[in-house]
């Protein structure tokens, strides 16, 4: 086995309280995460990066869990006079988060590169592990929906996920490539894990950054995903809508079946025991654990299982 | 006499102190500013017009009179976070105060322009004069230093006016107009003054965008300046050190001198009375009266003097 990184693709909380488990079992050094910027948005002027974010300070041990965004005992001083000056204000800031967002925005202004901000932001804030956004290019991802075409954050907090989605889509792909260093830690990559983030707006997004499925396909053998679903159902927020509105069945086994190219172990929930052998017909090895992540420990177990997953003699 | 309004140019904190005894004897619906953006400048991401919004939050009320910037009672958590992921953290920033920057720049970034910004900030802050900025386009004032060559806020808040000024300079004056408006307020206006402020890097940069001095000097038989020295001294800030880096005599003569094409009237301050004949030869009417405007009581003295001195017989 090399001494390679253990490379993560990370969309926002699933992932991040994944993370909290991984770096129990692997040092927060040896880890690279993609975070998904699918969801990043210019607001009242600053680049927000809501996924990065996230990974980041729950990596950094600032997040606010319970909550799952945000800053643990932050204020909204800010928020509450903007909530005054404008009717944009549907967009959380806390105090302490705007720091975030003021430093990257004054960076990126000056030309600098989101993976460069990115790293020092994280290195600002004592994370130890690498986070890389999935591309330095702009890329939206938005839903054409019964209230109108929308960016992920109008649907997802605007308006808190309740209209019908007809399409996901996304902009800027055209222009993107993945960031600096994702294609060396891929390669270089002893596991790949796809992290339990929504398979349509986290993982997707990556997926989707030209070069990045044929860099994936290639550490398919290394790579082992975790379902976000389980027993048909997300932990949180509308993964099973978004997956209905690309036509993909919205169990485990969609999953599954849309990773099949890009990874070869996968970690499903005790729930979903009875899929194992449909899951395993896609060619997957499979481990089977409680996947609800909520604690590090079982975090860690879960991180265990598909370290472990990819070591084991094939099954038959 | 017209029914126009009363125009009044206008610095920081010390045209602030001013306005905050003019409501008192003019309608505050009957005034109409225009403020200095040569200090205006980006700071991490955000657009900060430190003089329109020191004009805006004293006439809102909301002004942290005795610190003579920001919001009263503000926090700076915000500021604080900040300061720990970057050394650029000298400019102060409120967590109120943000919600104006972010406000101002999320609607500049949509194309708004500064003029509308700064009139729907008035507005929503409870303001019922109106504030114009003296341009819609960036105007910059610069200055050549012993540190360097400096925007005006580095110079300012960052060394605190210790670097000796060789040069004041502006950038961006080719490209620009006076904004919306001013032509039309000052054209009707039955009342132009020009507020206790800094000639050199609040007034001045006002006088210089084209087209401006010629609008002035068309008003000059209804405006009145007030001088901003004492006794040769400015209440607080560099005003001497900078008249003096532009060649001009640092006391009220040197302010009366410079403004002679575009003011018919002036007010001196009770210790200057000795000035009182040699700026009455460059051809000024006098008011004497205690200028330091400690609170609104004397700021509306001033005030009141300065509007009726036009109306006065000529004194032969």
């Amino acid at each position: 086995m090399s001494l390679g990184p253990v490379v993560v693709l990370a969309g926002g909380v699933g992932a991040a309280r994944f993370l909290r488990g991984l770096v129990r079992v692997v040092p927060p050094e040896e880890i690279v995460v993609i975070g998904n910027t699918g969801d990043d948005m210019w607001w009242h002027g600053l680049y927000i990066a809501p996924d990065l974010d996230t990974v980041t300070y729950w990596l950094a041990g600032l997040a606010d869990e319970a909550r799952g965004w945000g800053i643990r005992g932050d204020t909204f001083t800010a928020q509450a006079a903007l909530a005054g000056l404008s009717e944009r204000s549907w967009f959380q800031l806390g105090d302490r988060d705007l720091a975030t967002h003021l430093y990257r925005t004054g960076r990126l202004t000056a030309g600098v590169p989101l993976h460069a901000v990115t790293a020092e932001l994280a290195e600002s804030l004592g994370v130890r592990s690498r986070i890389l956004p999935m591309s330095d290019a702009p890329i939206e991802t938005r839903l054409k929906t019964d209230a109108g075409d929308l960016h992920f954050q109008e649907y997802f907090v605007r308006e808190h996920f309740r209209p019908a989605v007809h399409e996901i889509y996304w902009t800027g792909l055209d222009q993107a490539q993945p960031a600096p260093g994702i294609a060396e830690a891929l390669s270089a990559a002893r596991l790949v894990l796809i992290a339990p983030s929504n398979p349509s707006i986290s993982i997707g997004p990556i997926v989707r950054v030209p070069g990045m499925r044929a860099l994936l396909a290639a550490a398919r053998s290394r790579t082992v995903a975790i379902s976000p679903l389980i027993a048909g159902r997300a932990v949180k927020g509308p993964t099973v809508e978004l997956m209905r509105a690309q036509g993909v069945r919205p169990d485990a086994f969609g999953v599954a079946d849309l990773y099949r190219e890009i990874a070869a172990g996968f970690v499903i929930d005790t729930a979903d025991v009875a899929l194992a052998p449909s899951i395993a017909g896609l060619g997957y090895r499979i481990a089977v654990r409680a996947t609800t992540l909520d604690d590090s420990d079982s975090a860690s177990q879960v991180a265990a299982a598909a370290l472990a997953l990819l070591r084991q003699p094939a099954a038959a």
